[in-house]
């Protein structure tokens, strides 16, 4: 592959490869970069910081200047996000979880989690009947729950049992949207089935479920939807949606796409065991150290590009002192590869014995989230 | 305009024009005529005869000797029609429900009447809001209460308001059905909502109800959905659907396309009193007598293009020896044009009368029907 073709990369709903440029993504999407002024307003507001954002790990935004104005006015907004429920859930898919929880408890505000169970199934590669999907949702939403949002002000609803009170929005909505629309942002073509030629306006409804401003965090390829809600909600009497969007957790083999539920060998699952866990990061795990000790010693390791490292930064060491000290020690080499992983592999089998212990104690709950 | 281009006509569930050639229909259709054979089978299961069968107002269907095949065997079948709520409901909608009883009489079955209050919104050119196809949904429903089905066996639901229980059938149907085949079949395109593209899905989950073979009455420009829905049925575990397919009662300013909600002139609604119906019928009411009465008694009508004889003959005059004497004394030239729309106004109100005073009755009969 050549220098000029590594540069292509490619992000949609469905799809992530290539390794992504996220400046050119902001043009190619109309979002806009956060800027260090409106992090700081963003925290200020907050009464607090939070290590994602100071990392810039939630890196553009839409409106998220007018979500705070209005929390500011005391007008208020709300938060919505969702999961697709294909399968597994891994660190990949939880990360924004974690996140959208810390603006619920900062913000005190309602959170609505749409479960996706229609869109996976009608998105044909997956071969997922809808009894698979449903059986994933019922999985998925224990994790969910797991991450601790406040029950009061949180509902999480799966696509086909919610229909029932979406369904006259969706219309309402699927009514401002043509098949040239959703060709152009989705790249939707003469095979695509009904369903999801449909389905974007299934996945808009949740930003409007309340008559206020919407911030929705998630990852930056959930983007198109939210450019199509912008063209339409106005019309409808309703806000265009805010959103603050994350860059992706890298797959454990290396830069290029996003961690996939399809291959095993590039996403650590929430329910992977301990050893699993090891014996992945230290088969798999991209690193960005020299070929021997003594040119580690002598040269040091690149953070930038190491797999551990980042899946660090962005997510799982939330103290800056020790992620700076784990970054210079390597730099300088005093750091090794294997030792870094061993740091590694500590803390994200931490995470996810804490995850799967509030997991197995999100079994009782679900009627909490799900009203 | 041109012979050649008389010819011309246009049948889609959105648009009848021209003067419609049946025969060339069945073939473009790809449905059968109904022939002699299964007119008297079909009379000889439902132990006893219809005029609207004897007068071949009811042409043609898809698989009606496999519906008595399961009849006669034990297996049965049931029976699914619909209205699109768009407006006052005017003579060419009422008619089809009027055999849908007789059938539902004569077997026994039930009935599932789906009110398509999602297609009337999304149908652009209509420019109703969903709040519009509601109130029209409710005043529509009444007259269909109003012809009298066995409420035991029957179901009458809105689309909004069933689609929860709607919603895991018709993506299970929308992923077997691409943009390629309803742009085919329902000439859809770039400019189409995509409420539109997945709503065939939804007008097909009623066929697939029970599992039995369900038989559609209906006009015939409904059949692109069921060709559709023969399409997917088998793959997914049902039965392809039956169909019998009626002409359409021609407006009254004569054959070209049918009665339209949006030309009064050209039908009688549902509650136009008796003096509009009178005032309607002599002012537009196509004749096909001579230009005098001298001419008339000398040459005769012409029944086959007469509008009050074919209402009288198509539905209003259930009895063959009364129609056969209007029809003999019109061609003969003893009944004159004033005359026939006499004898047509009177039963006509006769008519609309009776189907007040049940829709009155009806208000207090929706809980049986939408249980």
């Amino acid at each position: 592959m050549s220098a000029e073709e590594e540069k292509e990369f490619v992000v949609t709903p469905w799809e992530v490869s290539g390794i992504v440029d996220y400046d050119k993504l902001i043009q190619e999407f109309g979002t806009e970069q956060i800027s260090d002024e409106l992090y700081a307003r963003l925290e200020r507001d907050a009464k607090g910081s939070h290590h994602m954002l100071r990392r810039r790990v939630f890196f553009s935004h839409r409106d998220l200047n007018q979500v705070l104005d209005d929390y500011e006015s005391g007008k208020g907004f709300f938060l919505y996000t969702g999961r697709g429920p294909s399968g597994r859930m891994h660190i990949g898919h939880i990360v924004a979880f974690y996140f959208t929880k810390w603006l619920q408890d900062r913000f005190k505000v309602n959170l609505y989690i749409q479960i996706t169970d229609d869109e996976k199934f009608l998105e044909e590669r997956r071969n997922l009947t809808l009894e698979d999907a449903h059986k994933w949702s019922l999985d998925n939403i224990l994790d969910i729950i797991a991450v601790g949002f406040d029950p009061d002000r949180t509902f999480i609803f799966r696509d086909t049992e919610f229909m029932g009170r979406m369904y006259n929005m969706a219309i309402k909505i699927a009514r401002r949207i043509n098949y040239s629309t959703v060709k152009a942002v989705f790249g939707f073509n003469l095979q695509t089935n009904i369903g999801m030629l449909f389905y974007p306006a299934v996945q808009i409804v949740p930003t409007m479920l309340e008559r206020k401003r919407c911030l929705i965090p998630a990852a930056i390829d959930q983007d198109p939807y939210w450019r199509v809600q912008r063209d339409v909600a106005e019309g409808m009497g309703y806000y265009k949606t805010a959103a603050i969007h994350s860059k992706f957790i890298p797959p454990l083999i290396g830069f290029q796409g996003k961690m996939s539920t399809s291959r095993p060998e590039t996403a650590i699952y929430l329910d992977d065991e301990p050893k699993i866990v090891a014996e992945k990061i230290y088969k798999y795990a991209f690193s960005g150290g020299q070929a021997t000790i003594e040119l580690h010693r002598k040269l040091g390791g690149n953070p930038d590009v190491d797999v551990p490292f980042q899946w660090l930064y962005m997510f799982l060491e939330e103290d800056d002192s020790k992620i700076e000290g784990i970054a210079e020690r390597y730099r300088r080499g005093e750091l090794l590869t294997g030792e870094l992983k061993e740091i590694f592999i500590e803390k994200l089998n931490q995470f996810l014995e804490k995850q799967r212990q509030r997991k197995d104690a999100a079994r009782d709950k679900t009627k909490l989230y799900m009203r």
